[in-house]
């Protein structure tokens, strides 16, 4: 099942809010439609809204018309803001915004149609180039799974947040592909259960076992000595390795810091952000309160009652084990920019 | 809002499933329907459950029929087993009914109509006892808390939980009463969300200043320096300290240690189980799966997935800072079997 998909002149994103219940495709017939989607979380996972936001730029060339006044390179700048503010702590969705305003360069004084196409095969390639390195990442972080390995994993990295094979859980299929014994803790992921809803699903889907957990009894897993290794994403790595992901992700890296149990970071390079040395520099997105007060729509609490709902946390580096990256398992000390400032060299 | 009340040889139990959005009283006319409410969660909270237990084996007295055939004290013991086996963690459960069948064994040869008297002043005596306890835990606690204090407590130790004051709530209480600048954090509690249903809704009742957050936020508040001290309660505690508490309060005592953090644990001598030297011995309860799959009746992933359910973990004495009882506070390290086994000595 493709996350998102192109086809005549209009992207298709499957809408993750409504799994795993129901499986329902949402027509973006505008770019911002994909920014509205970004938005509500319909498409989510740091390089899937890499991959959107992609797309998201390419549609906006279509939708631009010349005869309504303005220039095209005006309205993509347009463009790239509103799809830019959607969110702010993952940095893929920047990286590739950016990607497609140099892809944009190389063919701005060509006529309209030749740049709408060469746009849509620079998205097409930042889709497809992604989904390659993610193989490459599950490839590297396989080699540092043990044969039996019962794996503490969080929110969703799987195809449902990537490009289409997954980072972390990524690396758990083809692990699993490789023959090796694995089971897998999903922790629901409160508040918007993208473990509960996406992981699992997708751990079921693929006939991986897994058992679901509250977020809570992660410390009890680990006083139980039933965790081999943490794995799991990132939203957004500094220069010296500190990192942003789905709000919980501290906890869990505290927890196996304290217990002396390997944790893993698996992520393409479009998530290290080399312009900000440390993981202060990282803004940390608010949401609505009421993601807080509900669960999928209900209300578990007092109506309107104070709520702090930040989306992500950040993990100093010296509580990593290893990052995992399509150039390899990178292990401390950190020093990102020597190894990622060539950019692209890889891509 | 009385949590119990006896009226009429009933039993009013508050139902607590059905807090914040409806406050109603179930009325229980026979011990059965006590240890099903207990079973339900419509009762709960260690001490709660104790003193429900205790008016539970007062009513079974009202139940027994002497022209049914087979003795009051069969009946007691058959009572005894079905009220006791409704939940395995907490202890004062367990604690109450031994102190039930303590009073029965001073007048078993006493007419039935005395005895039930009896039984049922033993009962209130346990709740008025308790209650007193709380009040006096609540003084002791408060001189831990500064004149202004960010509490993060976690799930429900109000008045709800507990003889009518509360254990770690009360202490909240006292200190507001007292004039102290309070705000608290409070964690939702994942599966049954006695924080977002409970501690919200009594802080909001007390006007005490409170936020919401999910269970996996409470790392970001550590980190970003928003907690001046964790303050819960347990459902048993071991001779060396070692203790049971709600699942997740584990992972709270590991990021209070490695945030330097004061960790306290209130909680009267009734939860103390003397004889048992360590948390390894306290059995822990399972309970359904589907109250992860769901939140409040509501599916939120998979139905029928594999799932991890214990109600409790363990949190070893050396993560406490200090337990907080009705013998004043007790810092390590902890002998609680010098302090604590001369029974009864304060009640």
């Amino acid at each position: 099942m493709d996350v998102l998909r192109w086809e005549n002149r209009q992207l298709l994103l499957l809408d993750q809010t409504l799994l795993p219940h129901r499986t329902e495709y949402l027509t973006c017939t505008h770019y911002r439609d994909v920014a509205e989607a970004i938005s509500l979380l319909r498409v989510r996972g740091a390089p899937a809204i890499g991959v959107a936001a992609a797309y998201g730029y390419a549609l906006a060339a279509f939708n631009y018309q010349e005869d309504r006044g303005g220039s095209l390179e005006d309205y993509l700048k347009k463009a790239t803001r509103e799809l830019g503010d959607t969110r702010s702590t993952a940095v893929n969705l920047r990286w590739a915004l950016e990607q497609m305003d140099r892809a944009y360069r190389t063919v701005k004084d060509k006529p309209l149609d030749e740049v709408r196409e060469h746009l849509l095969e620079a998205a097409r390639g930042i889709h497809m180039d992604e989904l390659r390195l993610e193989k490459r990442i599950a490839d590297f972080g396989s080699s540092l799974i043990p044969k039996r390995a019962r794996i503490l994993t969080y929110c969703n990295t799987g195809a449902l947040a990537t490009a289409g094979w997954g980072t972390a859980l990524g690396i758990v299929r083809t692990a699993h592909d490789q023959g090796k014994d694995i089971e897998v803790y999903v922790s629901e992921t409160r508040p918007v259960l993208q473990g509960a809803r996406l992981t699992a699903w997708e751990l079921q889907q693929a006939g991986i076992p897994y058992k679901l957990i509250t977020d809570n009894m992660a410390g009890y897993l680990f006083r139980q000595n039933e965790v081999d290794l943490v794995l799991l994403g990132a939203d957004r790595i500094a220069a010296n390795g500190d990192f942003a992901n789905k709000i919980g992700t501290y906890n869990l890296a505290v927890l196996a810091n304290f217990h002396d149990c390997p944790f893993y970071v698996a992520a393409p390079s479009s998530t290290i952000d080399l312009k900000i040395d440390t993981g202060e520099e990282i803004p940390i997105e608010m949401r609505d309160p009421q993601e807080v007060r509900t669960v999928r729509g209900h209300l578990i609490t007092i109506e309107g009652c104070p709520v702090l709902n930040p989306s992500f946390d950040v993990t100093p580096h010296q509580l990593v084990s290893a990052f995992i990256t399509e150039k390899g398992v990178i292990k401390p000390p950190y020093d990102l920019v020597k190894i990622f400032a060539e950019e692209g060299a890889d891509r």
